[in-house]
């Protein structure tokens, strides 16, 4: 992974991805007793950061590949990243998923124009029903994180993060990265190293999934070992990548954690004080910037990465006001 | 009015106000049948346009007035606006409210810096408080839109607007804002006219209260009559305003009414498809462009002005998902 491959995929997304804003309030910095800075990365394009990597991942293909289609394994926000990208660049997307995904889930990445397949967990074993796809079809599966050109587009965010932070005369802050396989920390880490190297990247999961905080203190690949179920769903990703993790490894850390009482917390904090909205894997980081002793920086960035969030969850978090 | 006051507040806004994104989402054309671009005014400072008007006013004075402070009468946006502004150019502010506003609103004026007066509504006349306050103490009344400078202010975010559509390749469209007092849309209106001619614009209020758009039809100020209360609190102006009203008869119309529950339903779709928070009063332009059958053009521009709502509004607006 180098620098040159995230300016190559920031020069392909550029006018098709948008520059999303660094947000504020007063409120916040007051709460955290520091500033904070949010990149909301949850008016991106589909609702989260996702897009960026999938779009990128896309146009790196060439014309013959691309025409034959991709695929790929997601209920989430890169379900919706591929197949918004795939709509734009006329390609055909399968997108695979559980037969007990949301229905809106499935409505929507069939609205954006892919085609659903769904498989029983139970029984099935997605992998096997993939590769059969990708074998007769010819399709080229996107990984969600664990790919190069993936890990450049969710780095494009990290090159806005260093230029805003340079607009604003920030050279020196930690940056806080929800991170489930580490796709976006990796890339925003990549990026800061090269456009803002007195920006620090550190890792904010939720407690009991923290597999990249531990893999850190480890110095190796350590899975979390728990089942993929809890309230922040985009980042309960079991353990980071052979790709991601290395770049961690060397330059972010250490991980953080919070708790789902802090998540809520946080959504409606955002509700309340910045109007967006924050899916709760989206929120972790801007928890750990509110709520965390463990920053001690005196200028915090934090991602929301997503806002695609059910809105019974989101009246859940409003009660916390 | 001229399009050079809105430059000059353009210039002095530069790096204080944000350059607020235009949203926009497959799913809400398709709702609309036709292409819907959105104007985040949510994103503001204060979490309204007010913050643009309330600045522009402040950093027209000169430094011996500002430093005597200023005066507004409100116990929404433009209070909060004023209070951000003041305290951002050291001058002193006095907000006077109803004492019966809700105490999140005053505490969060105080906390940006002002003096909050309370008075009581049934016995007390705000009118006579502010002019004595202003009489002893040398304050400066700051009016909520009918304002030259006021307008200059929001007119800001019409230069956007043009900007935007231009960068897009839009030369033609309808421009449907917000409107209570007429601020806002006056602003923008005369910020088109210079720059942005073939973009319409067209004021939306909530059904009952469509003083301008009555107005707009007679030729002549006509108010709603109505008692200032309802769901769409922000824009309840009983009347457009002297100054506003003019530029709105010259450069806008006709204008369109939507009701509460569409305005409702605008919310919840800002929510799920824009992950932006809108107030009632902020998403009527939204209900129009989504749900009028009076709205023409192929490509409608409309402002979310504010996302200043009380979770338990929201939370309702959620129901309708």
């Amino acid at each position: 992974m180098t620098i040159e491959r995230i300016r190559a995929a920031s020069e392909r997304l550029a006018r098709h991805a948008r520059v999303t804003p660094l947000l504020s309030s007063p409120f916040l910095d007051e709460i955290a007793d520091r500033r904070v800075l949010i990149k909301a990365e949850c008016l991106q394009h589909t609702g989260s950061f996702k897009y960026r990597g999938a779009r990128a991942a896309l146009s790196a293909l060439d014309t013959q590949t691309l025409s034959r289609g991709v695929i790929a394994f997601s209920s989430g926000n890169h379900a919706q990243g591929v197949a918004r990208a795939a709509q734009e660049l006329a390609a055909p997307a399968v997108i695979v998923m559980p037969s007990d995904a949301p229905a809106l889930k499935i409505a929507n990445t069939r609205a954006l124009g892919a085609e659903v397949v769904l498989y029983d967990r139970a029984t099935e074993d997605r992998n096997a029903i993939g590769a059969e796809l990708a074998a007769t079809r010819g399709l080229t599966l996107v990984k969600p994180f664990d790919d190069p050109e993936v890990i450049a587009g969710q780095g494009t965010c990290g090159l806005e993060i260093a230029e805003q932070a340079r607009a604003r005369g920030i050279t020196e802050a930690e940056v806080l990265v929800c991170c489930g396989g580490g796709g976006l920390s990796a890339g925003i880490a990549l990026a800061l190293e090269a456009e803002a190297p007195g920006l620090r990247l550190r890792t904010v999961e939720p407690e009991g999934f923290d597999d990249v905080a531990r893999s850190l203190a480890a110095g190796e690949i350590t899975p979390h070992g728990r089942p993929e179920a809890g309230l922040c769903d985009a980042v309960l990703t079991p353990a980071p990548g052979t790709l991601t993790f290395p770049v961690l490894a060397r330059l972010a850390g250490p991980g953080l954690a919070v708790s789902d009482t802090d998540v809520l917390h946080a959504m409606a904090l955002a509700f309340q004080r910045l109007k967006v909205v924050a899916e709760p894997g989206g929120a972790v980081a801007l928890a750990a910037a509110l709520f965390s002793p463990e920053v001690e920086a005196d200028t915090v960035i934090v991602t929301i990465s997503g806002g695609n969030v059910e809105a019974s969850v989101f009246a859940r978090a409003l009660e916390t006001l």
